[in-house]
């Protein structure tokens, strides 16, 4: 094994304990140390070696890192940091609003251009690996339709939506994938579903203080974009209930292509996630990809790319003859 | 759209036909013609338009072919055709003896990056998109277990095992994965699963005249590598029973991949085919590789490749930002 590639981590929420975990099964890489903008000496690390910087300390240690993987939300962090950062270090990212995407890949790329550096942006599972075979799909199947599930699993973005409501005092969300669309999708027999046919959602909620049950279910199920436009579910639970019985961070889903073939024959491609903990998929998703974006800078490939840009073979330790040899 | 790729076929048996018939699906691909060692007037294509011409002119076509995708068999046609085609063209075959792939790639490789040509070998399913998931599934899970189980599927290899015992007129045989093992491995139980407990094999055979049944029962199910260590079921049916109910070629299976990350929470990703023609859909990994040869081609990225060494998006005939804004 040649020198251990050596990562930085900025940001330390659940992805960024996720992508510390992760690096410890991985004998190629080695975890430089956390870097975030609370005060060091607060953060605790899953593991006490853990080095813990201030995020203002990273342009100084740009000789230090090969890849500083980006463990901020895609809200507010990663529009500012990912070009910000990516003059400075290779980077990886797992900015997630897919409807800005061109225009986050176009602001990243230029930075990393002008420095030299490599840019892997929007890798995880969705966008990542259901990108991935989303695109795979596509191209092997023309004559088909691409179906992508999710959950079942907890939603972040719902479960926040839930928690804005007035007189909910917590909550979360799971999105539930629907059996038969699943079944009639998996039957070749292309299907089209409208979005109350392929998901429903399930709500688990603690009600403030005197808050109106009735009024806040209402509310709930009719808010647009996030509910209005499936059949969702609303349980009130305790306080207790929740932090018991509603930790854990399982998600997952499916993308499916169904095409045909020749005379009309009938493929089906379905690629799956069951995943306990979505952010520590997540992370090793990333780390991975640190992998890939070391080497693509070291064949002087710089600039933005996404998961679409880059070999498979990249994301592994092994060499390409080791790849041939066992995996092929 | 650009010029369009020139497509030549070399080999014209039911993997050939695919690739006639999936060209027709895309667009960006044009058929020069098919290429056979057969004499050209007696070959039927499925399109009328079709133009046919001897393997022997391959040669004198060097300009009006962009990529030859090559569809013989691994045993015999291959082994000599790649090499020989690859310091004349681009190439695409799916080479499927896997412990040969080292050597085969290293013969494809001198005479490909003498030429300046691209070469892909190995492409299709197993070795192909099974192999691509096997790689992403190692380098995303460090810490776990891959599991490949194939079927329910018709087996050539094992059909032609059967029909060579003496004693047999005709047969097919079929591979069916053991539902209780991968259930097991999709629970992320990571279980060690004996070559048995993953497959059971049935084969449904045609008797010659006068043989004796329960001989070619024996024969067939304590055959060394093929047989011996599966159950085997030997079912005998009429020549018109094989013709009427056993002629379609279903394949298809199943790689999983199933590890833990962080405090053991446990992941699960799977990746599965249902082929309702296995060589139609072969045929479109190859039709897809061809377009991705053609751009590493142009790209100056010589030699032998496999489906590790080519990015996803390369398959696609969308742009790079095409991609980025409608199927990240």
């Amino acid at each position: 094994m040649s020198t251990p590639i050596r990562i930085g981590i900025a940001g330390y929420g659940n992805l960024g304990r996720g992508v510390e975990a992760a690096i410890a099964h991985n004998d190629d890489l080695e975890l430089v140390g956390v870097f975030t903008r609370r005060e060091p000496a607060s953060v605790q690390t899953l593991r006490p070696e853990t080095p813990v910087f201030a995020h203002d300390d990273l342009a100084a240690r740009t000789a230090d890192i090969d890849v500083l993987i980006l463990c901020g939300g895609s809200k507010n962090d990663l529009p500012e940091q990912s070009p910000e950062l990516a003059a400075l270090f290779n980077i990886v990212d797992s900015f997630d609003t897919h409807a800005r995407i061109p225009a986050h890949f176009a602001a990243v790329d230029a930075p990393a251009r002008a420095a030299g550096k490599t840019a892997l942006i929007s890798s995880g599972w969705d966008p990542g690996m259901f990108s991935i075979n989303r695109v795979y799909g596509e191209a092997l199947l023309p004559d088909g339709d691409t179906y992508t599930f999710w959950g079942r699993g907890l939603s972040q973005g719902h479960s926040d939506a839930v928690r804005r409501v007035p007189g909910v005092a917590g909550g979360v969300q799971y999105t539930i994938p629907n059996e038969q669309a699943i079944a009639a999708v998996r039957s070749g027999s292309r299907p089209t579903l409208s979005t109350r046919e392929k998901h429903t959602r399930d709500c688990f909620v603690v009600l403030a203080e005197g808050a109106d049950a009735a009024a806040v279910r209402e509310a709930i199920v009719t808010m647009p974009d996030y509910f209005a436009d499936y059949d969702t579910t609303v349980t009130f639970i305790s306080a207790d209930e929740l932090a018991q019985d509603h930790a854990a961070m399982p998600h997952g889903g499916f993308v499916i292509r169904s095409g045909n073939t020749g005379e009309g024959n009938s493929q089906v491609i379905e690629y799956s996630l069951t995943l306990e903990s979505n952010p520590e998929f997540t992370a090793s998703v990333l780390v991975a990809s640190a992998r890939a974006v070391h080497r693509l800078n070291q064949r002087g490939q710089v600039g933005a790319h996404t998961v679409f840009d880059v070999a498979p073979g990249l994301f592994s330790p092994k060499s390409a003859a080791e790849l041939r040899a066992e995996l092929l």
